[in-house]
């Protein structure tokens, strides 16, 4: 390797960039495959929403499609992923951490809240999937669990141990690597909710 | 009005796309501003899905936010509408037409069908809302009905008159522009489902 004057700190940055995308992208790179997979079996049909993004200008090129070129993200109003399993609509938000003892709640907006209590509110079975990145785990938590949590406990973090406990480990396989759909048949059976099949 | 040369033509080419502007979003815009009342008044929880953009460039000007500067529009492979309602998974897509007596079935792309199609599999319930601008008149059509229609009839477009026999006329206020829930409500009690309540 070339040594730049600043060589060792661009490559630390570097690093530490990759590794924040890696995990970043790899629990929605996990849940996409695990969704296709259950659309493809007829399991379940879940999506992910996309990004919304604001736009701003857009240009015209002759004899070419419509080209972007000034938008910006938008904040979301509603959580990333829902859809519909045996005419139940569910409803999540996929958070991950690296931290080894606890997720910090400030992950968790206040919006993505909100709308999982909407959904709950309205009898759909809204869900937090939560990754534990350095022990790659996976869990899937009800809703109403996690604001029980938030009302009875006055911390900024859920510690794992706790999650571990109330929440359902998601089963990892190559094809599905974010297996969360037998936990929410579990939390479906635990609620007594009518199948309805 | 200054009398530029092509003066006529540009201000006949600019109607035209005022018109089809009005048209195209008034639709969406009637949708947007019905679901905000359901969503405010704890009737529905339903949402437009943002646009899914492929991001191809994206610019950190310094102590700026990200700037996408080069994207493009891609196509959905769902529907533009889902959410819940009474514990029910709502789906649907909306099209209007200018068209006095049918609406072409090749505004409504494969696709949206297949979706459509997949959400009705999974027992949650899809529709078409379309609407006949010149007559300012939503209907919420069955997905079902829409699929027996394309089965026996082998033609490339609904007539009016069939829609108006075996879809649900929605209503229109000031604040429900677009208002399809009671058509849902009968839809569903039509066909026999357990309100959850």
């Amino acid at each position: 390797m070339i040594n730049y004057p600043n060589g060792k700190k661009a490559v630390e940055q570097r690093q530490k960039f990759v590794e924040k995308a890696n995990l970043g992208s790899s629990l929605e790179d996990d849940l996409n495959k695990t969704n296709l997979f259950y659309r493809q079996h007829g399991v379940a049909l879940i999506y992910k929403k996309p990004t919304p993004i604001q736009i701003v200008k857009v240009e015209y090129p002759a004899r070419s499609k419509a080209k972007i070129v000034e938008a910006y993200y938008k904040q979301a109003s509603t959580t990333d992923y829902n859809g519909v399993y045996k005419g139940f609509a569910i409803d999540f938000e996929a958070k991950s951490t690296k931290n080894k003892t606890r997720i910090p709640l400030k992950t968790i907006h206040e919006h993505q809240i909100e709308h999982l209590r909407q959904v709950s509110y309205h009898k759909g079975h809204a869900y937090l999937i939560i990754r534990f990145s350095v022990y790659d785990e996976t869990y899937l938590l009800e809703f109403e669990s996690f604001e029980r949590y938030l009302n009875e406990v006055k911390m900024r973090s859920i510690p794992y141990e706790w999650i571990k406990e109330n929440a359902y480990l998601c089963k990892t396989t190559f094809l599905k690597p974010c297996d969360y759909i037998g936990g929410i048949e579990a939390s479906l059976q635990k609620k007594g909710v009518m199948t309805h099949e």
